[in-house]
């Protein structure tokens, strides 16, 4: 989709792109990975991807009778091809969410004890005040040393078909246990991160609840798997674009619609799709046209570095793009501030397309309709450590 | 109190000690700074110390009739030396606490753009999941430096009759200024606050809600005025001891008991008193006995970098002790982890008196009484940067 085309021929095209597509989105009892679905041509998709079914929770769309209530082309393409937040996850891999795995994965997300120097948690990197990152280019860990990559949003990660920008998770609570052992990030090990729980009597109650049955409940996995569960609450519903895709023609203006049109014709809806405007699939940052080493370090391979295969150089995860708003510095190199200029890098690098200053507010305006309510966490009581208990290691 | 008494006898000096005192906490509309009064020996006391006050919002001692709810002679002592955590701080300096404010110093307290390197929050050192403080030696602030002392705990903190460990600050609003610009915590400035502050237009809004009729509603004094009102929200009523002081027998065991009638006897309520159990004067760290080099680091000479008085040397505030179980470690160096160990150093170290194992546990497992409710508080959601919002700076 590298030359201008109609907005209607893009629209037929993108709604049978949709229709053809049996692939779904992770979360909410999403059913099993649909291995068999060819996927777009130089793109992996690992397992789950893009996603109308969320539309199956949206009223249908109004029968195009004409007049007041007639049928919005825009709204049925964006329908097919996005899809809204919904207001909680209730399951995970077809098990219903435990209560008991949210609220001891609550305390763990905040519990600065899983790192080695007691000073860094999950909410470090990930801070549920702002947007689910950390707003700096690339986070700051153990010893403050910086790590490679700017730090992706925790909100709706669940709806991601894989995490982190190469994908080298296949979900939360895989990603989970990569920062808590990451020298540069929390700097511990599943070994001290046991001892650790283990240590503290009021944690090996909750995980004995939490996973009941299994022999050892206090255990590395099981942290994970209690982050997981609360991290898939971390969802937010309720933005202006999905008031929108269910029919509110008001919440979002003039503006906003000319930049969905625009993020949909101009090729941009390729690659960020899904409820999660993204997060779906890899493609190659510089497809068009590679941007320079300050946005793209030659060092970074992206997915090349999971892969081990040459067309996978340069090779990133569709950044998720709702609540972009909040998350700024952008991409994987954190080097970009601001929306516009990240909208117009795209069009040159994705799209080989110029994009112009006012195409690109319009664009960004609409993406500021992603941002939906954030969650509200209460801040948790950890419980005290004991004489048992490893002590700190700032080294 | 170097040697030992009987307890009858100190607790008729504990009483009429406390009966001559008309000294008062902070916090909670206190009256104005009693500067009247003398101070006790080798004490300095900045305005406002002890207090029996908290007495006033417990029951009336139940009169001593003999039989079932006939007086308990320790009971009343503690009633006259400490006191109550009330259920809320209602006003400051004689002003109702303003809700805009506290709403708002909430957010600041976990706003990670009042530091330089927006890594950093109060909540950082002060966490509200660990007791209102860090849990390791000294903290560790902007580029990983290492703080000089312990980070004393925020909790009740709107008690104490000045805070630091020096009392170099009277009140929480000053206190909030010093590691907001402290090159080796948060590494800010003044202007540099403001001007992120005035970045981000809901702030503006809220400083002129909070603020009204002020001339530059945002403003560094402001601030620091937000969090002071957030940070009185930050008490920690119903402690087992509080409910004993009210009347509930149950409430404590009989060991705490005893720990209690050592702690009185054996002279530790001559500085841990007032309803913070301490946090109200200033005294020699071994006035007796110096301790070792490694918990009384020789370079950190405590009050006399405040005043440059010879006799201030190695002087610090007494620890309030509220919640000290969740605490440790220790000391203002944060060299001790063990309560029972630290305990038996203040005795060698203040009282000239060899502690047992036995009193140490005892006295321990009375301190462990002192922990309250701690404060429910919802993590805040942060309004965004603008394009006019200073950069982070992590050098």
């Amino acid at each position: 989709m590298r030359s201008r085309t109609t907005l209607g021929l893009v629209l037929a095209m993108a709604v049978a792109a949709a229709a053809g597509c049996d692939r779904d989105d992770r979360g909410e009892a999403a059913g099993p990975p649909a291995d068999g679905a060819a996927p777009p041509p130089a793109v992996e998709v690992p397992g789950t991807a893009v996603a109308p079914a969320a539309t199956q929770a949206t009223p249908a769309p109004t029968a195009p009778t004409g007049g007041e209530g007639a049928a919005d082309p825009l709204r049925a393409t964006a329908q097919a091809m996005f899809g809204i937040i919904p207001e909680a996850v209730t399951a995970l891999r077809g098990q219903p969410l435990s209560a008991a795995q949210v609220e001891l994965g609550r305390m763990l997300f905040f519990d600065p004890r899983l790192s080695r120097s007691h000073l860094i948690t999950c909410n470090t990197c990930h801070s549920l005040g702002t947007g689910g990152a950390d707003n700096v280019p690339v986070s700051i860990g153990h010893g403050w040393q910086r790590g490679p990559r700017n730090s992706p949003t925790v909100l709706n990660a669940v709806f991601n078909a894989a995490q982190f920008w190469d994908g080298r998770a296949a979900d939360l609570a895989e990603q989970a246990k990569g920062p808590v052992q990451a020298s540069v990030e929390m700097n511990s090990t599943p070994e001290l991160v046991v001892e650790t729980l283990n240590s503290i009597p009021q944690y090996v109650e909750r995980f004995a609840a939490a996973f009941p049955g299994a022999g050892d409940a206090v255990s590395f996995d099981n942290m994970a798997l209690a982050l997981e569960a609360f991290e898939a609450t971390l969802v937010t519903p309720g933005a202006r674009f999905d008031r929108w895709l269910q029919g509110d023609d008001a919440a979002i203006d003039a503006t906003e619609r000319r930049g969905l049109e625009l993020f949909v014709s101009s090729g941009c809806a390729s690659c960020h799709n899904g409820r999660n405007f993204g997060g779906q699939a890899y493609f190659p940052f510089g497809v068009i046209e590679r941007p320079g080493a300050d946005i793209l370090p030659e060092g970074d391979k992206g997915r090349f570095e999971v892969t081990a295969t040459a067309t996978d150089e340069y090779v990133f995860r569709a950044s998720p793009l709702r609540n972009v708003e909040l998350t700024a510095p952008y991409f994987h190199s954190g080097q970009v501030w601001d929306l516009e200029q990240a909208v117009a890098i795209m069009g040159t690098a994705q799209l080989g397309r110029e994009i112009s200053g006012d195409e690109a507010e319009a664009i960004a305006a609409f993406l500021r309709t992603l941002t939906g309510r954030q969650p509200q966490v209460e801040y948790p009581v950890l419980p005290p450590s004991t004489a048992r208990t490893p002590r700190p290691v700032a080294q």
